[in-house]
């Protein structure tokens, strides 16, 4: 990280919302906070605020250093800081912990009021549907009728793909990166995987692991392992780790052989160690519903109908989990309505993760397109 | 299956080896059995035995019907039997479980002379090399010299070209199908989560469950729900499946909600009841370490210059667990030492699963080079 382009140290701030706020599950939740950041300063047009979404394992932590762990930067500090392609000198960037998320949002780790105990299972099942309604209560919080842009990458860009379904007047630009307008089969499949990882861990407990002191560890960390192989391209792979050995030789055990197995199993002992099953799970699902051409009878155009957003959508060239073919879908569904829509199809090595790598070309292109967003 | 065509009924055979066989790791197996069967008839010069190699769960029921289960079919019943390509009225074709399978040769499962328990986790890791190697035991056994031809599919087909390298001038065809010079970081990859997931299950007990009277039932489960994954095409998990809701609506738990969670679900239940995890971790590893050019510095062409068999290759369109592009790094090591060498590139939308199926094409093809074979 350059020291001089940073937002330098945040620290997160609160909101409290008192209204209950129906789900799409059917569940009611009483009430919920969400934990959040924001760099730069909001106009006194309040024309140039950006919501950043996060993805499966993001938060709220966009960028700069958190102000109580100084190793700790935004996972998109690369693209948000003064003089960066989404520049706080001229945007108010707002990035936010999902409900149901385990950063400090209402979530499976938080207290249910009504037990006096923690939700664990009990939480809800939330949804993107629900995640942009709640973002828009910290919209009116924050006194933001309308955002500049919504952006986000992966599951964050299907968020601002509904924000601009759900909320067409309220959404200038949605920025919809390495993003798909629903999942495939076998993406549904790989998170099944990870589910049952999970769910079959005999530390899971039902999702109250909590109540018994543990931590379903080895199935997250089995869930990050088969979902990483799915963010990184086979060529990069390749080139990364090749068949590169260890200990230079084969060691006829089941200890690490590959230098392939040892990343992988540190992504996953990484993983577990700090984020919360029941989160994953039902960030899984989410994912799994996503599909606002369902109530179309599968016509995404139909679908994008009411969105009056203008787009930005990027794919990258070896994104086998969210191939560029995905990007395309929403692009030919968004002319078909005519709207305004620009698509970049970045030719890069790094797979569905190149969305959040400093790529020149990639930066280059987020750059010319948040120039040009009027503020 | 078509009955007229078909093997009939068939009892498996056993041989027993007393002589010690050094393995790849170092270890010395003192004697061991293998179970086979057989079809067709050898003929009196002794040219005509076809060795069909299996691939991770195949073994040596490859065709007909098993004596003792009326509803066990062979695994390649399509491909072997009376008037099929590979055609029984012409070879006598031999299926052998691989030494360290689970299907009655000698494996984790057999009992250890020594201490008279279950070997579990102290059988020895076998390799490629040591299954030919075994092989060629079997051979002489059965008064073959020389084999017309060794076929096998994906890890069968690594074992068709380990013959053509370790006994070069016992086998006239290599038959390689569907399968790859060694495997990719990628390949390497997902094996290893299956691994994890096998060997973090708490029955797994350091590969002893079967002291304890368990399995690994939700490891072995795992394992090959994530294989399985890698054996479909994207576009067939699309067409089979698509985003088919089980119950007509999101249920919001984590039950099944798509068709191809259950799917999955039910491939592992169904391996998981029959399979055995110190064998399916043994043989993944026999996966990854197969490389017949790791002792030529990568050099794929140095490697195969020993072999003297003419082959077959072939490869499917939409297999991406081993591309046809890995099959192309075989042929053209085998061009480069002006080899004889015929290559199939088929069309399919199976994924790795086609070198099992029934395709017309691909099946005309065996047959046509099969049929030149002679006897």
């Amino acid at each position: 990280m350059s020291q001089q382009n940073s937002v330098g140290i945040v620290a997160p701030q609160r909101a409290h919302f008192n209204e209950p706020i129906a789900l799409k599950s059917g569940a009611l939740l009483p009430g919920f906070e969400l934990v959040f950041e924001t760099y730069g300063t909001m106009n006194t047009a309040r024309s140039n605020a950006v919501l950043v979404c996060h993805a499966l394992s993001g938060g709220h932590h966009v960028a700069g250093v958190d102000a109580s762990d100084p190793t700790n930067v935004g996972w998109w500090d690369n693209l948000v800081g003064p003089g960066k392609p989404l520049d706080t000198d001229k945007f108010f960037v707002v990035g936010v912990n999902n409900l149901g998320g385990c950063y400090g949002s209402t979530g499976p780790l938080s207290v249910n009021p009504i037990t006096g105990k923690r939700y664990g299972a009990d939480f809800p099942m939330v949804t993107v549907e629900d995640w942009v309604a709640a973002h828009a209560r910290l919209a009116d919080h924050l006194g933001i009728d309308t955002w500049a842009a919504v952006i986000g990458g992966s599951l964050g860009g299907m968020q601002a793909l509904e924000w601009a379904l759900q909320y067409p007047d309220r959404i200038r630009h949605a920025m919809v990166i390495a993003s798909a307008p629903k999942l495939s089969a076998q993406n549904i499949a790989f998170n099944e995987v990870a589910r049952q990882a999970i769910l079959s861990d005999p530390d899971f407990h039902g999702g109250h692991y909590a109540e018994h002191g543990v931590v379903p560890v080895h199935g997250l960390r089995l869930a990050r392992m088969v979902a990483h192989i799915t963010y990184l391209s086979d060529s990069q792979m390749g080139e990364k780790f090749g068949r590169q050995l260890r200990h230079g030789e084969h060691k006829f055990s089941f200890d690490v052989d590959f230098e392939v197995e040892s990343y992988l199993r540190y992504q996953g002992d990484k993983f577990a160690s700090f984020f919360d099953a029941n989160t994953y799970l039902n960030t899984t699902k989410a994912l799994d519903y996503f599909d606002p051409a369902y109530a179309y009878d599968g016509d995404l155009a139909a679908a994008l109908a009411r969105a009056k957003a203008k787009f930005f959508v990027a794919s990258f060239s070896t994104d086998w989990r969210f191939s560029p073919a995905r990007s395309r879908e929403i692009v030919f569904a968004l002319l078909h309505n005519r709207r305004h829509v620009a698509y970049a199809e970045i030719d890069s090595d790094a797979g569905h993760d190149s969305f959040l790598l400093d790529d020149a070309y990639y930066h280059a292109v987020l750059r010319a397109y948040l120039e040009n967003i009027s503020v």
